[in-house]
């Protein structure tokens, strides 16, 4: 064997055992890191793409895209949860792309004003000296990260923004300040006690100014059971969050949410509370198979319904009609086959 | 350059950049084969290792083990629930190693008889032909796939069997016929109505023969919103669980509790139940850091009860130790500092 020929045979060996080792793990997602501009600093995002992304079967779909603050956190579980809820036949939710954004410096990229407060827990600290970068993040957001994510993958125009804590007083925040960034909203405990309560003066503002919140928008608020913090640590955490629901819901126009959360603390709430948002955000969207045999208007019928709610554009998706279609077929529903059979070809025509 | 230089220098490079694109993804989990004489098949397991698995900053810690069925449908969101569970200083549960298994044949694996059905959707169809292999299926979980799993990685004597209706009803066959296989047994909407509901014989007669249940075992039963589906479909799956949970509460020895899920249908209900299911059964485990502060012998307390309840040794983590420690020494509670720092010396002398 002569040096280049062990070259060739080695480094080959080399990449399929590399390749072989990759093929072994279970693979969630994968990281991208920006730089970006107006932050001046590299920002690392985790992307998951839906299990039918690369379904060559299928024509390239689009998908919505959920932006995930506290990447580092919270981007393991929240895609197996919505991977989950997508999950064919008894979706509750479209397939969706999920980019977690992992922090810097994440005081300033997500408190609105530049404030600080004595630490509850001992005076003798000062906390958040590094505060109010939040209009730079929101800006990266929409002016960098938005357009790179849109570039580098299948994107519907259809976004949510989700938080917890400052995460949450941030997309607040985001909401009253561009509510036309992202179409829903989830703020998970929302830190809405930040700068002696500068955001509900905000709503308040923003109510005058505007008269309604805009109607085609979600916003989903947990709220933890956080009672037993309060009376120990002070913190007016929970009396604000229930000020900011009474103002919101007295308005009455947006498609809004609130839900105490029983027994889950402030580190704990996020996890129950993203599940019950992603429902109640995709409400509508679940339709059920067997009905379907009986009933396939029910469909698009729902579908239009969600639409028009959401003002977004929602249609069955390939990959959806495939399962109605095959269950169509094993069970003999024959007259309901031919109707998705009409309806996969109108909407996807070109079959691959 | 000579060959053999180039050989070695390019190799060097493949080799890294393989490792680049490797750590570019997120990982949650590490797939193997093993051969099951048993079965006489290869079976492919899934594994999560929690996330101080590899931390090099403590002593190699003992982790219980879930071992969850339908693993390729599962997996992925289960771990990211463990995790977050588990994640201090707010865990509901200690960390787990998660053992997804893949099924091959999933009828004949997790059925206790061999029986058959006509479909409720087309009388032509039989269904369910290749049935009745459950009692192979757990020979192999016991004598094969446990001694694997626990000389492959560092498990605690603590374990947990979860499954979803056939997988439901395998872990509730398992429960009565090797009850001393898993410390805990969780069964999502578990097919109880299997072969004119064999297995509420076979509870009837485990209570004649043995008059209670074992008092350190735990057993979570969901039950799904199927009123629709029975409605439609002629299942006794509703009727049949409550059976089941009429004999268990009045018989009252067994660490029980059965959770009725609205809106959640047979298809959807194991997301929310594996959550509800994983509080319950650590229940005990969560201690309140801030408590912690002030009471410090709380810890060991709480974590006594759990042990008492379920018959095996839970002690606080080193992990959960240096978080406490950083907790008490960041907000200068020195005396608890003091406490703590005795503690992790008692428990875990070898310090690195």
């Amino acid at each position: 064997m002569n040096n280049w020929f062990k070259f060739l045979y080695l480094s080959l060996f080399l990449m399929l055992t590399s390749k072989a080792n990759a093929q072994e793990k279970v693979i969630v997602g994968e990281k991208q890191v920006l730089f970006s501009k107006i932050l001046n600093e590299n920002r690392e995002v985790w992307i998951h793409l839906p299990k039918t992304y690369d379904d060559t079967t299928i024509n390239p779909a689009k998908y919505p895209v959920i932006y995930l603050l506290d990447g580092e956190i919270n981007f393991e579980y929240y895609v197996g949860m919505t991977d989950f809820l997508a999950r064919t036949p008894y979706a509750d939710i479209p397939e969706c792309i999920v980019v977690g954004i992992k922090n810097t410096e994440r005081t300033r990229d997500l408190t609105p004003t530049k404030a600080q407060k004595k630490s509850p827990v001992n005076p003798n600290l000062t906390l958040f000296a590094d505060s109010g970068g939040s209009e730079n993040f929101i800006k990266f957001m929409q002016e960098e990260l938005k357009p790179f994510i849109n570039k580098k993958y299948r994107t519907q125009e259809y976004s949510l923004l989700v938080g917890h804590s400052f995460g949450g007083l941030f997309a607040i925040n985001t909401f009253l300040t561009h509510p036309d960034y992202f179409n829903a909203y989830v703020a998970n405990d929302p830190s809405l006690w930040w700068d002696n309560k500068v955001l509900i003066s905000k709503t308040k503002d923003y109510i005058e100014k505007h008269k309604k919140f805009p109607a085609k928008k979600s916003l989903f608020v947990s709220q933890a059971d956080n009672e037993e913090q309060q009376k120990n640590w002070n913190s007016d955490m929970t009396q604000t969050i229930e000020e900011f629901k009474g103002i919101v819901e007295s308005n009455g126009s947006l498609n809004y949410k609130h839900r105490f959360f029983e027994g889950e603390v402030h580190g704990t709430v996020s996890y129950p509370a993203n599940y019950e948002a992603l429902k109640f955000i995709f409400k509508g969207f679940r339709t059920d198979i067997k009905q379907l045999a009986k009933n396939p208007e029910l469909l698009e019928g729902e579908y239009k319904k969600l639409s028009e709610k959401t003002g977004a554009d929602f249609v069955p998706s390939e990959s959806y009609l495939n399962v109605v279609l095959k269950f169509m077929k094993s069970n003999e529903f024959k007259e309901s086959e031919t109707y998705f059979i009409h309806m996969k070809n109108r909407l996807y025509p070109k079959v691959k």
